[in-house]
Formats: C-alpha cells, sequence, structure tokens
C-alpha cells in the first residue's frame, strides 16, 4: 500500500477529489463523470482524467465513475482510509476556533484531543471538548501508534511546544506558529502560514496596480 | 514600485524574511548577518545570500546587514509598506478566532472589520470588534481602493460570500471554506486548506511506515 512515490501536487489533487466525492456522497450522488468531479473541484477535466488514468481503472470512460469506488480507491492511495486522530497543541482563539469549526470535517480527520499548559486553560472547554494537560500529550502518543499533531500556541512557544511533540514520538506535525521550528529529518512538519498567503496577494494586487 | 515580476517561492521567502526581521527589530537587534537571517528563518544561507544579491545591495558581506534598512527594502519589494487592510467575512469560530489571535501581527497585517449575514451575530463582539453586517462590505470596499477579505464563513456559503465581495471590487481573497470558489480572472484568491495539509501529512507518513 502507498509505498509509491506521489508528487505533492499529485497528492493536494486527490486530496480534492477526495473531498469532492464526500460532499456528493452527503448530497446522496452516486455516479460522477470526470466532467462533473472536475467543474465541483475546480480542476480542469483533462487533469481529472489523466490523475485517475495514472492510478489505476476506476471507471469506464463516458458513463461516469461509482462515487462510493472511486473515494474508496482515492484513500487507499492517499493512506486516508482510516485516518490518524489529530490533537491540538495551544487552547487559544485558533487552537479552539479549529476545533470548534469542524473545518476538517469533510477531509474525514476528527480532533481527538486538545492541549494547554496554561493551569488556567487546563479543564476549561473548547466546544464539548475539555482542555487537558500538555503533561498527558507523551502518553497519549504512545499509546496511539500514528498521530497528527497541530501547533495552535502562542508566537514564541512554538520550538517548545514541538520539542515536546518530538521527545513524545510524534511523526507528523501542522504549524500555525509564525517561526520556523527545528525538527529532526523524521519528523514531517508544514506550515500554515496566514500572513505570507496575504503578503502574496499584496504583492500580486499591487504588482497589477503598477502594471495597468 | 514592484512591477517585477518574482516567483511565488521567492515571495514566500522575502515575507518569511520580513517577518524574522521584525521579529528582530522587537527584540531590540539592528545588525543581523546573513546566517543569523539564515538561521532564524529555518532558510540555507546560500538562498538568502543569493536573494538579497538579487534585489539589490542591502548590505556589505561579512558586516552584516541593518535590520530596519533591510526590512524597509523588501517590504518595498513585496509592496507591503504599508499593508492593505483586512476584513474577514464569517464570524464564527474561524473568523473570530484569527481576529483575536493575532496570528498575523508581525505580518503587518491588521484586521478592520468582520462581517456576518446571521442577524444574531451581528452586534456581537469578536474580541473587542464588533461583528458588522454584511451589507456594508460594498460601501467599505469602495472606500478604501485596497482590501484583502479573508472568507471564513461555514462550508456551502463560500461562493456567496465570494460573489458579495467580487460584486463590490474586492480584489485579493484569501479563503477557509472547503469548496473551490469561481472567480472572475482579475481576482486573486488564495486556499488554506487545513484538510489537504492533513492528507499531504498522512500520505508521508505512512508512506514512510511502509517503506521501513
Amino acid at each position: 500500500m502507498i509505498a509509491v512515490k506521489v508528487s505533492e501536487k499529485s497528492i493536494r489533487r486527490l486530496s480534492h477529489y477526495a473531498r469532492c466525492l464526500r460532499l456528493a456522497k452527503i448530497r446522496g450522488e452516486f455516479i460522477m463523470t470526470s466532467q462533473q468531479l472536475a467543474s465541483n473541484c475546480g480542476i480542469s477535466s483533462a487533469a481529472v482524467r489523466r490523475d485517475l488514468s495514472i492510478y489505476g481503472e476506476f471507471g469506464k470512460q463516458g458513463s461516469g465513475y461509482k462515487v462510493d469506488d472511486l473515494l474508496t480507491n482515492i484513500q487507499n492511495i492517499l493512506g486516508t482510509t482510516d485516518p490518524p486522530p489529530v490533537i491540538i497543541i495551544g487552547a487559544g482563539s485558533i487552537g479552539c476556533g479549529l476545533m470548534i469549526s469542524g473545518l476538517t470535517g469533510t477531509g474525514g480527520y476528527e480532533y481527538s484531543a486538545i492541549y494547554d499548559k496554561d493551569p488556567e486553560k487546563i479543564g476549561s472547554l473548547c466546544g464539548d471538548m475539555q482542555v487537558r494537560s500538555t503533561e498527558e500529550i507523551p502518553e497519549l502518543v504512545k499509546k496511539k501508534t500514528e498521530v497528527i499533531a497541530v501547533i495552535a500556541v502562542t508566537s514564541g512557544a512554538g520550538q517548545e511546544a514541538m520539542d515536546m511533540l518530538v521527545a513524545a514520538g510524534c511523526k507528523a506535525i501542522l504549524s500555525f506558529t509564525l517561526e520556523p521550528l527545528k525538527v529532526p529529518d523524521d519528523v514531517e512538519v508544514r506550515y500554515v502560514e496566514v500572513s505570507t498567503e496575504l503578503d502574496v496577494l499584496t504583492h500580486s494586487m499591487r504588482r497589477k496596480e503598477v502594471l495597468k
């Protein structure tokens, strides 16, 4: 299973297809053509057909794909059939916001716990989830073989959270912190960088203004 | 000014440098070598030197860069010297979380308003900012020539929010919604896709497990 090296761009597209197919399932749709999938995902039909042909025979051209089968196959490639639990470190406005938002619902992920080191936050509620002490993290990571941790601590506290997660054995981390984090080679870390996205938008908008 | 075409990767690196320099300023540092900048940003020294040499003479090799001057120059290239105001559409847990978190503080951005269409939310507080009606958006966008809008509405309501922003004349949008949005060519939209980042992490983690 999933020992194939797939480019990040392909993984992102497959992730989008999976999300669109989950939404289609919720709407009660059973069959979807590659054109419909393309249109729902905002990706060209040619790219959809190429992707699906690379990863095997998922349906017959013209008659569409079975939503359920296609979703199962794509989840197999991604390795997300049974997605790992996600824990959140930092019960501030972003950490709690993520927990409550259900933003990852159609991604198939569920938040299994939220942690903070602030004694005043430990025991309080984020939505209907009680905030736990970060001291409980090592225990959890050891019990579950696979966990993804989301770092949503305040600026400056990112490396401390990261070091604790690494020491506990966590291998996959998504960080909302502003500072770059030092990690061992066997730990995968990705960043959600809101201010960098804003910089890219500003540059693009003002460049267009100048070029007019 | 900024009529130069710079690749997205370069813009992202420049954005990181700017953030590191702002943090250095806060710490009261006046001079920074390219090695320090590289180490603070988690980018190789070679890449830092190459980037800085492309965009002009910012300092003398060996003696380091003046933090203030380098930041000014980089902000000039990015077009972020005087960053545009950012408005948030959707006063739910993510929208409010962003507003309160100050996540974009060291990016130099400030949230100028938060909007919702739900009458129960209009007038309530997110942090110390009062939620306004989305009906006020056209007025705001017309008054300010440049605005970045962050879409943080619930799943399924993204396109409606986008259409309203486009009609109001907004040209730069960052979306946290799960669905791809249709926009005219002259509007730039970027996505923060938490569940796709989680898929990339899961794929990577499980692939390593299989390859062991």
